[in-house]
């Protein structure tokens, strides 16, 4: 059966591009980067999944359209075709001006680093630090950044560490080397090695014969200090199955319906969300993200370490491969994904998505205090879940869906800080030491989520309201409480602030449907992050390549291809030329097809516990119905029982009965 | 065995109590309202807990105190007392001033609720509504708030419902009558009878006979439609039992150990917690809320409308007793409290908090890239929870304790808005219209967390830290990308504000304890909840009452008696005599005993979707360790594994299949 126009791409339309590009190259070996969905034209596609939410016979489904990112290795020119599958018509193919960078990939990565250690050069820096036997070297390939508007080459540098036990699960970030070399990754040659900085200033010095220090170790089998013994097993049992059912990558939930996405890129996108059979979003993912490194000029090449990581690797290729019952808890469906390799072999990307239910407490209660009788009502959710490592670091996204009406985005940071060496007895004021000759420097996380909403229909308008007080006037105000919500509508694409000492709220509304209960247009609110925008200056590069992160609200009218905050290519980009330049546009935006962008960050000042894997940091945003409903959602949740959650009471006795002190002789105190 | 110092008020101590005063006021009928432990000397306290904490033979018990508020019916004066229970001592009694009021109590409201009812001015009101056979009249006691600064009566309002039902889940909030009675709770006279305004303006009129209108349900069994049928059980099992065990009220988890404290005031208090036997914090509590609303003036007399849930009544004696599978899930602890009845006898409070665990999803994750090896530890927390009904409202207060050395705050508020009369077709810019003829006012619920911090000792500093671009110096910064901290060191007694756009965080340390990785100061640090503070103008009584709801932060020098926010009588107050104060003084608070305040609120302007039971609104505060440990002391956590946590794999079916569209002829559509 032909895919849904949501569907990710199949490994046969991966073959089936291939062979279009070969024939259309005939005698030219190409190497392939990106080969995947590319995004539905949002007109095409609406009155398909419109007939679907209705339950009318469908239309033909709109033409199935790939996007393919690959080299010639004749001209060695970077290549960008689109491709109708189903017409099997390579639609139109150009050549990507030599100064942008297409993202790096898989193979790719794997090539260089190898390529990287076994470069003469590179061994004699590696020569000059006298290894002990069993200490090897290791080599982090890191996207170059940005400091020249002139470069043109392909550029990576590698950050170098030392590797002192054979486990596969070595944490070679808590020995980092003071050189890091930077190569062509077109032409493979090496462009010079940079010296890292490890005083308190910026002076470098040459290679120095390593002074052995023992790595601080993440892996259980590492450690040394034992397993804690007292956690006890905690089992999510559905012994009637999950309450979601999934067809392909449609998923039916507690009156929530939505389709799955998944590209190289974004990873997780959700499609198609409606309610009850009412339309709510159209299309929900993180689109962008950035991490510049506060690091104290001119401490170079540091200046240069900003990723991002989405547009510069993408989080569909670093998406992990989930496991059961390591990765979530209870019953479980995956999603699998395929990328292209760069011979364009399709390649499996298995489990990298994971769906469950989860339980977060109570979702509503009242307890009548004159007869005790209570309803109460917990809240299910359902988690759509991503993990995606990008080298050091892990995040953790999820989806959440409860029986109220909510979507929430949660993100956790976890993962390894990306770490610097340091000189015994020096701390600087951009960094925190985390281990022996370890130091981690101040970075930002800044995200973009982007909101393509459909509340009870395309045509939607976004506002805000402030919560602010009435004028202090005796006659109108005589005791001084008065407070009333001022609201402003956003009528032509802009950029827009929070404000926290206003309770500012944002929210997408339909002007055309009414509330029956409020007499108010139907809504949504985002229950936005206030956070720390980007701390560089604007003349840096790194704010010229990531506008999108100088503002937390983005709203602009909706067009097919304006999906990544930052653009399109942001693999060394010099600028940005994203929602900052189609916001303005001024165009409409006031009852009609628009889009939300929200930034959220988190300012990550490393402590002392982040180290050698940092315990996540989550950070949550909401969209919360405001006056969609007419009343309460999850009336209708059945009420908790006993019968139904089937708990166990805890009796004391003397066997689990806590002691300020254990037998002194085993006591360390 | 004679209570832990900790440990809440017992039956036996109660009644000791009651003699003791009786016998001190023999021949004088007394009237309790409050007899519970006073908080103990923590000078006295601490040698006891520390002997504790280092497994060494403990000193005497301090002297165990309780305090009593009574009123003596012969002279209607208020008395407070302290009694020492060791030595069967009245210590001191002392007549309160006769413009202070105590808190509510509940046998007051009872009383004073039934006594509304059969007054024949508010009976002579219910006439007029014309009310046809099975509907019945409910008055909501309310407490009376303040608008005139000559006022000593002990007052107290009254808002008026219709009930429908027999059921004693009845939703009178639906139902709202447009009088509202006053008496005076000492004399029991009617004092007036107040007529809400239910136009746009602040005009009233006389009770009209009563518009029959449905009122909207909340209670399963009252709904019209049918519950869902889709949700599938969700069940916790823990066959070895519990992580965590308990010993009177003392709690061991996971390295954690603490005191669960509980009064009838606060309710749930922790003290004494320790990690590791290390030192964390002395006493954590939420110690005030207060809720102003924000109603247009000059809508008399809602300008009154302001509670303090806590000092007015009291968190412990509004805790809902909590029942097996309603509301936790898993293995559960519960703990009792006692309260008096105004006659002077105990009266068992059951299950006013839980303990038990859950679980958060992943606390740490790493893959190594290269070789897929994931090293991945889930987040076990530990839970205690309160759940207390305001007569409308709930609140759900949880401390959650996780293996990183967290612990966060999270409270969920959920119930009943408190409901306004309103006309018809009419709507008003402070209120949302959620049901026909019932408005609900915007309003504020701004919270006080009181921070008794230990980290590693009881003499700890308060500072704060803003993270900031270094200046843009075209030598010093030449990229534009530095950034570092910048440190206050809070010397004296104050106030202080967050900044979302500095990424300030506010951080308790220890400066006698330098954590030997960072070369830092061992530090806890708050992750506070910014957010709108209070609304109403500084010359309103609202504020002048709460003043600790205009500062985020306040941080004071540690004195016995100092626990709540607001002082430690609101009831009727005409002002503050709180934390304010204290500040003011401008002690010395560096490296002494300081107390950390964070004051946070939820702006809440109703939704449609909030009525007629809310889905739980939840904020969360978290205090995290940084720099307090050498590293992330979750390492020792076990691996997650499948074996361990005995997930199952959804394979789909055609059973299972999600479909697009029912059966057409049941699809409503």
């Amino acid at each position: 059966m032909a895919p849904h126009p949501f569907d990710p791409v199949t490994p046969a339309e991966l073959r089936l591009a291939v062979k279009i590009l070969e024939n259309a190259f005939p005698g030219v070996a190409l190497r392939y980067k990106v080969i995947d969905l590319q995004e539905p034209i949002k007109k095409d596609v609406v009155p398909y999944i419109e007939a679907e939410r209705l339950c009318v016979s469908l239309p033909k489904k709109p033409a199935r359209l790939l996007m393919a990112m690959f080299h010639r290795l004749d001209t060695k020119s970077f290549m960008k075709a689109l491709i109708n599958i189903d017409t099997r018509v390579l639609l139109h193919v150009k050549e990507i001006p030599k100064d942008i960078q297409g993202p790096c990939d898989a193979d790719e990565l794997i090539e260089m680093e190898q390529l990287c250690l076994e470069h003469p050069a590179v061994k004699a820096e590696v020569e000059k630090m006298k290894l002990p036997p069993g200490v090897t070297v290791c080599s982090d390939p890191w996207i170059y950044g940005t400091d020249d508007p002139k470069e043109t080459r392909r550029l990576m540098q590698f950050y170098m560490y030392l590797v002192d036990t054979e486990d596969p699960q070595h944490n070679h970030y808590s020995l980092p080397c003071t050189f890091s070399p930077v190569f062509d990754s077109n032409t493979k040659e090496l462009v010079r090695i940079d010296y890292l900085s490890t005083g308190s200033d910026h002076s470098t010095k040459p290679t120095q014969p390593w002074k052995p220090v023992k790595a601080v170790q993440y892996a259980h089998d590492l450690l040394d200090e034992p397993t804690r013994t007292d956690l006890k097993p905690y089992i999510v049992q559905q012994p009637e199955g999950p309450s979601f059912s999934v067809n392909g990558n449609f998923v039916h939930w507690q009156k929530w319906r939505f389709h799955v996405g998944f590209n190289y890129r974004e990873g997780m996108v959700l499609y198609g969300v409606t309610y009850d059979r009412r339309n709510v979003f159209y299309r929900l993912a993180v689109n962008e993200m950035t991490v510049p490194y506060g690091v104290l000029d001119p401490r170079a090449p540091y200046h240069r370490k900003q990723a991002f990581d989405i547009g510069d690797v993408g989080f569909g290729v670093t998406a992990n491969q989930l496991s059961l019952g390591c990765d979530c808890l209870g019953h479980i469906k995956y999603f699998d994904g395929y990328r292209i390799d760069s011979k364009g072999n399709p390649v499996l990307l298995k489990n990298v998505l994971c769906l469950h239910e989860q339980e977060n407490g109570i979702q509503h209660k009242h307890t009548n205090y004159r007869s005790q009788a209570a309803t109460v009502v917990r809240n299910r959710q359902l988690v759509l879940q991503m993990i995606c490592t990008v080298a050091n670091y892990e995040y953790i996204f999820a989806w959440i869906f409860d029986q109220a009406g909510n979507i929430e985005l949660e993100v956790r940071a976890t993962g390894i800080l990306s770490t610097m060496p340091i000189d015994e007895g020096v701390s600087v004021p951009f960094g925190t030491n985390v281990a022996p000759g370890v130091m981690a420097a101040y970075h930002q996380h800044i995200f973009s989520m982007r909101i393509d909403p459909a509340i009870d229909g395309h045509n939607n308008t976004v506002i805000y309201q402030d919560s602010v007080p009435m004028p202090d006037d005796p006659d109108t105000n005589p005791y001084g409480v008065g407070y009333v919500q001022e609201t402003k509508v956003i009528k032509l694409s802009t950029a827009a602030d929070l404000s926290v000492p206003d309770a500012r709220v944002f929210k997408i509304r339909n002007d055309n449907i009414i509330n029956p209960t409020s007499g108010k247009p139907v809504a949504y609110k985002l229950h936005a992050l206030p956070s720390q925008l980007m701390l560089m200056h604007p003349r840096s590069f790194n704010m010229k390549r990531a506008q999108f992160a100088t503002r937390p609200i983005w709203v602009t009218k909706y067009r097919d291809d304006e999906l990544y905050a930052a653009s399109e290519f942001t693999n060394q980009s010099k600028g940005s030329s994203g929602v900052e330049q189609w916001v303005a546009r001024e165009d409409n935006v006031e009852n009609t097809d628009v889009v939300l962008w929200h930034t959220f960050a988190l300012t990550h000042n490393p402590r002392p516990e982040d180290f050698p894997v940092m315990p996540m940091e989550k950070v949550s945003i909401m969209l919360r119905p405001d006056g969609f409903f007419e009343k309460n959602p999850a009336l209708d949740v059945p009420q908790s029982t006993q019968n139904f959650n089937q708990s166990s009471l805890h009796i004391s006795s003397e066997k689990n009965e806590a002691k300020h002190c254990s037998c002194p002789s085993t006591s360390k105190l």
